[in-house]
């Protein structure tokens, strides 16, 4: 590359870096475990990348640490675009992957092109669900939302008809990546039954 | 270990996770690139992550960007108890480490032993400042609060007294990480100061 063509690359990667800023405004329906405010994706994404550096010995298979982190990492910046779509919202999971599809062309269009082709190889083994990173990461990211409505007194299973067999079937893809964790889910869903913060 | 031990280390880690969701409630000086809010140190947390995966191809010396990510999750954990410090406040600055020291004795110490070793380490390479992915990583935390401040004309350079000197000072240390990042930041403070954002 000339010096031209590095000034562009350069350039590309920090306009790239400024759009994503926009995860900070995608409002999640979770909240903050203090139950002050709902928490947005960024800070989630920052929480399950955390996740991974301290429970990985949970994976059922050995995984690559840092791939499931830089995975967690870019998992919702799609957002941007296509909004955080509710865990139990029908009709929006129902559109929800071409919606993604386009931003995905959008948001990693910003950046130079071989950059490109490994942030999106990382966001699509993510969607894929076949290697044993992408899937100890769902389990991560579906992990922490039950903890947040745990913490909240029911937090979003409140005042959504959402009761346990759906909570349940929500989590029963974690089992393909940590069936540690999701037997863990399973034990603080019957505990938040007992408790009335979830529909029996 | 025998089945209790194994589910205290469980518990330990997820006490802490949800410990460290307060880092979504430390409020920093920065705004939003959008100006629409001060950011919070978790979301930060994520965006200069994020940079590290982008910007790797700048670092003086090649370096281990999974480290360079996991050193900048857990860089600002300590702000939970000690609070952000200002980048221009002398006071805050003479008792910054020794109240971050309690804080990642207090935080850390939540975690199973082995581990705890392992977080701790990480933060205190980001410290010490003498690896290539601890200089890298310094690096990236000095940018992006530049750009945030040119993207909101000023942002935290305004009413502060901050000049380019300061600023520049402030910004030297990136040069030891990346002297191709250091040049730009030091071309957008001149372009700052032209545009009135900056005091000469």
């Amino acid at each position: 590359m000339d010096r031209v063509e590095v000034e562009q690359e350069l350039a590309a990667q920090l306009a790239f870096l400024r759009e994503i800023d926009a995860l900070k405004s995608v409002q999640r329906r979770s909240q903050l475990m203090n139950g002050s405010r709902r928490e947005n994706s960024a800070e989630h994404s920052w929480h399950v990348a955390m996740a991974a550096l301290v429970l990985s010995q949970y994976a059922n298979e050995p995984v690559d640490v840092g791939r499931v982190v830089a995975m967690l990492l870019v998992h919702d910046l799609v957002e941007i675009d296509a909004g955080d779509t509710f865990a139990y919202d029908t009709n929006g999971l129902a559109t929800q992957s071409e919606r993604e599809a386009v931003a995905a062309e959008r948001l990693y269009g910003l950046l130079p092109h071989e950059q490109r082709g490994d942030l999106v190889a990382l966001w699509e083994e993510f969607e894929a669900q076949e290697t044993a990173e992408a899937k100890f990461a769902l389990a991560l990211d579906r992990l922490l939302p039950v903890m947040h409505n745990f913490a909240t007194a029911g937090g979003t299973w409140q005042g959504h008809h959402v009761d346990r067999a759906m909570v349940s079937r929500r989590m029963a893809p974690m089992r393909a990546g940590s069936e540690r964790l999701w037997r863990y889910v399973e034990g603080l869903l019957d505990e938040a039954v007992a408790r009335g913060y979830l529909a029996p």
